[in-house]
């Protein structure tokens, strides 16, 4: 990994003498030779697969309670008219959009965050413990609600992870506002 | 683009020896030099701009239905007073939410699989399918309602897209879990 | 930043002969090394704390109005049962919603613009603009709403810059489509 650190600061230009020794540091940082980078595409993978099964389990739950928002979809199910607000499926919706307004900001701020090049057993232990912990989240949400709180909980652990990194950011590259 | 092939895999470090020429190849995967990532831009431009008109079109139908869930907007059209679940609206923003829960999935997936360096022919068809295909899903969704299946089948096609490359990131980095 | 130019285009490959100066130029722009970079790197996380922050606002008047919409989420504030459609929970939503709908987007399109390496001031200008006039939509739509067209204003403006950066990537990259 020495190969992969750089200087935690957005100032400092490479001097035209060692600038190639330069670029063999950040050409690591996003791509699969860091291995950083790497743990983070696949919990990403994980993450987005399981927040895309949100929408095939609120499909599944319209079908279930014969539960369609549009006219067009009446004929799935020979359902008499459109429904809304059915509580399992906006129980699911709402599960959907607590990931969208929660995973999709954790990526994009983990991005940035590698590319600041943090502690490389820090970055992916809060890489694996977030993408845990939403599962969890979705889990004691859309599938079997347990007693608060719990749900709570697991959604302020995956809040303070993010918040920690967007104010890492905030931190190392204050002086580029 | 021989000058652009890596090694798929993320425990391959390069040997001090050939530091240089391996940050020729990995160096072009995120820049304008991967004619892979310029379609992407491209399309993601066109994708994201289809995705910003839907809120243009949700605007536009509550003017046209005087549907304003807001107090300070009813001045717009002299609405008397606010109102909720409009069926037209509602229907562009369930096109809108279901473009913000496949796309932007999609987007972030996509930047990782490119990071990967797929197949480029692969990788520009499974682009410009995806795009094309989302275009396809808003039309029948928000602008003319046609039978089912057809919307569902635009919708799992993307969602397969969207899918495969997930698991292709799996598959690549499972040794960085 | 001399050293940061890159040509817009996305046909011209280096030849071989300088190679090691092309890398040089490419792996500055997503790097600390390029000051548009950090920039934008600081203005994201200060959007994306600001629109994590609406979640906890929407909690705030869910506790405040006791409007929960689980059932395991009652016994918080004892809340006789759950509630729908509360308009004080709901105008937290919609403004949350339209972070989602708008700043997601414009971070993507973001990241794309600067990997086209655009001229360094107006990137800067762009992102900070951006961030300010999200931060006042917010305040007029969530906090303290006042009079329409302001809040319209503020929207349009940040609209208006996602679509130039967005055109600007079209443009840029078209023959790649």
């Amino acid at each position: 990994m020495e190969s992969n650190r750089i200087i935690h600061s957005c100032t400092n230009f490479p001097s035209t003498g060692n600038q190639g020794r330069w670029n063999c540091d950040y050409v690591f940082l996003l791509t699969v030779n860091n291995p950083v980078f790497c743990t983070f595409m696949f919990w990403t993978s994980v993450l987005l697969l399981k927040m895309m099964m949100m929408t095939l389990l609120t499909a599944y739950k319209r079908f279930r309670n014969k539960a369609f928002p549009n006219q067009e979809d009446l004929r799935f199910r020979s359902a008499p008219e459109v429904t809304f607000g059915n509580p399992n499926v906006e129980r699911a919706r709402r599960a959907h959009r607590n990931d969208l307004e929660n995973i999709i900001p954790h990526l994009v701020i983990s991005i940035l965050y590698i590319a600041l090049d943090p502690n490389p057993l820090a970055a992916k232990v809060l890489f694996r413990l977030y993408a845990l912990i939403r599962i969890t989240h979705t889990f004691v949400y859309a599938f079997c609600a347990v007693p608060q709180p719990t749900r709570a909980i697991t959604f302020f652990i995956g809040y303070g992870i993010t918040v920690y990194m967007a104010f890492y950011i905030l931190v190392v590259t204050f002086l580029s506002l």
